[in-house]
């Protein structure tokens, strides 16, 4: 998985039935945990709020994960960092 | 996910049969999130248009998100962005 | 998926018996879809010939997309791009 | 797979129900295996403590390997190395 | 896939139990073949040698195309390359 941050989020009215109801966060990785690119976008079912250290899982995890096996999510925040000072 | 616009499209008539329907888009990810490379190619099932910002799934979400489980695709456009500008 | 050039192919005498009867062509990917390198292997259940731009899919599509899903294959060529000058 | 130093660990209460149980160990990667990022966060069903060189899976392998097909992570620790000065 | 050359091994006798039996390779990846990093840990069903140049399959390929479905394993040889000096 990786740690980062969420800032901002995107809205799709035109997109995939299977995604209706989520909400897509923008998440900037931790400078050191830059998975291939610095943002990603993400699922959120688990109500972090912009600003908070979210912990993300992204693959078939994401999905499967989530209970959504059959939605094209590729990357879910799947925890809220307790303490962002301790990374 | 990814966010990226479509910035054209490819042609290919000697494909594999699973293929075949599909439109090949030319997406190009935001410079933020490119993850790995700067361009890669989707179907897309949603009726993107060229120069529109679109959400994009990978991996085994975009032939299963797409209700092509069996199709060799990797990559799909999964929502249009309503606003680009707040990327 | 990416798009490449098909640039050679390697052989492998010893190998995973669910392999038999594949070729391993050489993909370089275009440019600007260098997907975290430049070269990769890619099965060729299409029939591409040496110097042809191809679409190739990666991940768990190319298992499965090709019929081949036991098959230790994570890249498969899935198409012949008609115009390569279009890219 | 790649190889890393176990460099720390996060904790995060607000969770993934599936996710309840787990330690999340941060996992800096052999400067010569930096898959992508040189740090990523990973579960750890083998108990190994910080600063012991681990095995770490990504992808599908994480989840399923460790026994937990239905919850979002896409990375374990799935041994301990014995002597890191072999590396 | 990719193309690398067997350049060690590591040893994990405190590992996960599906794991026991594999011998893990360090496989550094060809130049321009060098999938986001230089290295990494396969397991080796095909007995290959150190300083053999490999053919190596990543993602849940892996584990399915080497009968091992519940393993966690990302990386496996599949194949001896017979010339190493065609790549």
């Amino acid at each position: 998985m990786i740690v980062g941050k969420v800032v901002g989020s995107v809205i799709s009215t035109r997109k995939s039935s299977k995604l209706v109801g989520n909400k897509f966060m923008i998440i900037e990785a931790c400078a050191d945990m830059q998975k291939e690119s610095c943002r990603l976008v993400a699922i959120d079912p688990i109500g972090a709020g912009i600003g908070e250290y979210v912990l993300v899982a992204t693959g078939s995890a994401a999905r499967i994960g989530s209970g959504m096996d059959l939605a094209p999510i590729d990357a879910a925040i799947v925890g809220i960092i307790d303490d962002p000072s301790e990374l």
